[in-house]
């Protein structure tokens, strides 16, 4: 039973609680257990959205997962933007972005790809999907751009045009929900065909009911364990030598994927390409066209000072390096081991690239 | 009768034409009345396109259209011209393409989408045609890019690479001519079934003398009204609180592609995907690979001044989103409405920028 | 037999030899010598590969000869590492680059085009090259960002990213040999049923040792007179007006690659177009993933000073173009004429640009 499981890896939740409580200077072994803490909890999160996803099409499984793995990077953004770091909530979206476009995809067709030769995949829901992320990386890169060319003279256009831009993103974003869900919902809906092989290692498949109480459950404690990494990413930058840009876009990024990460990886080597590329880039999508620019509506009731979608420029890089690359490979509806190699290779050149770039 | 039906239109004309000599200084007036005297006349050049293209084949229809439609960018290139408005001419051009790819491609891919919810048109066209608009947009990113890297040092150069840039220009426009309408005609050559379905709404189809001299006279009069309304933009500009280059990438290229917009959209309601792509790409098409050009030739003879190829960052940024979103959404041979709702994002997106971006 | 046909041309070797030591300061024309020296070699090098490769499969006759011509920029390469000439080392990786994708693609899609309306190739093996040609184009672009975003607070960095980035590019090509010669080896192999057409002007076909012993030997001979050509960039360029960075990136790499110009526009006029893009954008390839990343290694035991990969901001615009025009215009596995006429344009825009930046 997914909630008993539950029970079992709550083990790992007190103890960074504890260590942020009552030795709340040791930064590194708060960051170190809440990280611990949040990896089980999102594999039983994949899991459980698995066995919910099997009630469902694959599409609709694949919203279901990106929506609740979003929940905890929504909460982490609102926590950072009630204590001003407009910076650590930026990071977190491009992190959150290239981790799961590089990272997780890659992770993904690789682990598939050394299984299975070929996989195929629904072309045209992938294609669909990298039309979003242009538009999203235009998004993105608009406000950076608009900064960059006003030069001095707009600080009061710059926070405009980010709000303005984020109304257009979200109206897009809904759309988006009525063309996947409503008039083109059979173009996403994947194959169901191998629905039955995943079924062998389940006992009996638990109600809806608990399922969705799992998921919530296991997303509320991810969004409180990421609470406190994220209040230690600051001290653990400077400890380890870090620039904090680096821990936020990179480590942080890393373990709040945990959950696509595993779940995505899960479905490819079950040969469910549908299902873990929904995952991996509807969970770009989904951060950019709406979490990202939630965080800035946001920002103006919560935040002490209004935020805006202006990225820097590594950051804009770094998201048109994995949305051109990610688009390219997915654009064909077939996969191999080789793609996810290189999706990694782009992911190990952009985090060097973090690494090395100085803070300002 | 066309001929009839545009003598009726003719009385939205002689207001523009009247407020423009007897009440010069009132521009807004004038603005208005020439945009409210182009739009039928636009309508008119649609229709009057789209009978003659039933006579003809899809690919010859959109490029006749293409032709007609730009005839009037080229006169008030010219115009603009002769006045010494070269940023005017270059922020007109960088409207029409972007106006083309987002605004008329993408209110013809959500109008025909909102009535068929899958269409389909020749992938091997819509791709040869992105191939051509990347090299458009090689060509227009090349000066900025040279402008910029050479720095202050090289004020002799930026003029003598423009005008070999639009030399090369305007030898692959006429080769992509020998390619389209000679060798490969049988690719760009559409659907022509759905010809009879137009028919039952006319009466009598003119003969092709009077077609074309409507197609002539409607060009001249937009052209006409389009002196007027570049006449007025720095003034009403000025008189609204926008900038000049907004007025003139935004508002002036909305008016200046109606023509393609109504035709366009009519299209698609029609299903005719082939010829409503080829309205919309091939007159960006046209435009960035001939009329700029041309234009940069003929300053050399016709203004104060030679011109170059030298567009501002913000226009070179306008130019790439579109290219690159364009290809994408047609890169298939399928189109759906929220594909159309997308392009007209990045139009929202992209006219926002050009809106707050401050004046030099 | 092709070692008594090199026996002819090696009348062209002496030449250049002899100028380049008995009269040292007539620079132009040692480079005029060598430059006459290699295109013949390069001829028998390509006719060679063929008849190797008529005995293999096109993938590995492809990548034996991308190998055998990239010998020969390797040694240049490494020519120049020994002589502190880092520069010219990026500007001759860069030419080759471009001038593989840009003028050898578009000099083989044009004469093959010409000859054979349509030509059809492997769709799925040009994109996966399309894919790592957009690695390839993420690590050039990288270490300059890293480089501009940095500015002088990085001298050190700059060095060590680019060592890192390199080693994740020699293991990322290492991972693609893995792929098309071992697990997707079948991706890779073009259409052998045409092999029987080039047949018939060869007497007998010879053995495969002598063909590997001419292949050796013409590539030695090439590198000797690619060494004069390096020699006398310098030199050249102050006699000709032109900038060092023109000749390199330019005038050289078009007479490094006329190998792989020669044999892919001999193939694609045999309508073996597995071949043709295998040469063409084969040789990006290594030189991007391979040659370029060994280069910066090799620097550390070579060069007085190590180099890096920060190429200029024009190169990489150029690579960049290069690379999203040649992806656009492969991936579909059909090409014609007009095709490789835009290649050629691009080309011509990005030699103009090359030619009119001034030093710096």
């Amino acid at each position: 039973m997914p909630v008993l499981r539950i029970g079992y890896l709550l083990a790992f939740v007190p103890i960074a609680i504890a260590v942020n409580w009552f030795a709340p200077q040791r930064h590194f072994a708060a960051f170190a257990a809440a990280s611990a803490a949040i990896v089980p909890l999102a594999a039983e999160l994949g899991k459980t959205t698995e066995l919910l996803a099997e009630k469902t099409s694959a599409g609709v499984g694949g919203l279901l997962n990106a929506t609740f793995g979003n929940a905890a990077e929504m909460i982490i953004g609102l926590t950072a933007l009630r204590s001003g770091l407009g910076d650590v909530v930026k990071a977190s979206i491009t992190g959150s972005i290239i981790g799961n476009l590089l990272l997780v995809l890659g992770a993904a067709l690789l682990a598939g790809g050394l299984r299975h030769p070929t996989q195929t995949f629904n072309a045209a829901a992938a294609r669909s999907r990298t039309t979003m992320l242009l538009l999203a990386a235009t998004a993105l890169i608009a406000p950076a751009a608009y900064n960059h060319l006003a030069g001095g003279r707009a600080a009061a256009g710059e926070n405009s045009f980010s709000f303005e831009v984020s109304i257009v993103l979200i109206l897009s974003y809904l759309l988006g929900l009525v063309f996947t869900l409503r008039t083109h919902r059979e173009l996403f809906a994947g194959h169901t065909a191998e629905v039955g092989a995943a079924e062998e290692e389940d006992e009996a498949s638990p109600r809806v009911f608990w399922l969705l109480a799992t998921l919530a459950a296991a997303s509320a404690l991810i969004a409180w364990m990421s609470e406190i990494l994220v209040g230690s990413i600051q001290p653990v930058a400077r400890q380890c030598g870090m620039t904090e840009v680096f821990v936020g876009v990179i480590v942080v990024a890393m373990v709040g994927n945990s959950a696509e990460q595993s779940t995505a990886v899960l479905m490819a080597r079950k040969d469910r390409m549908d299902l873990a590329l929904s995952i991996a880039i509807g969970s770009s999508i989904q951060i950019a066209l709406f979490v990202a620019p939630l965080l800035v509506l946001a920002s103006y009731l919560v935040a002490p000072a209004p935020i805006n979608l202006v990225l820097t420029p590594a950051e804009v890089l770094a998201v048109t390096f994995s949305v051109v690359i990610a688009g390219q490979i997915c654009g064909d509806g077939e996969s191999n081991w080789f793609e996810g190699a290189q999706l990694l290779a782009v992911y190990a050149i952009v985090s060097l690239l973090f690494y090395f770039l100085p803070a300002r």
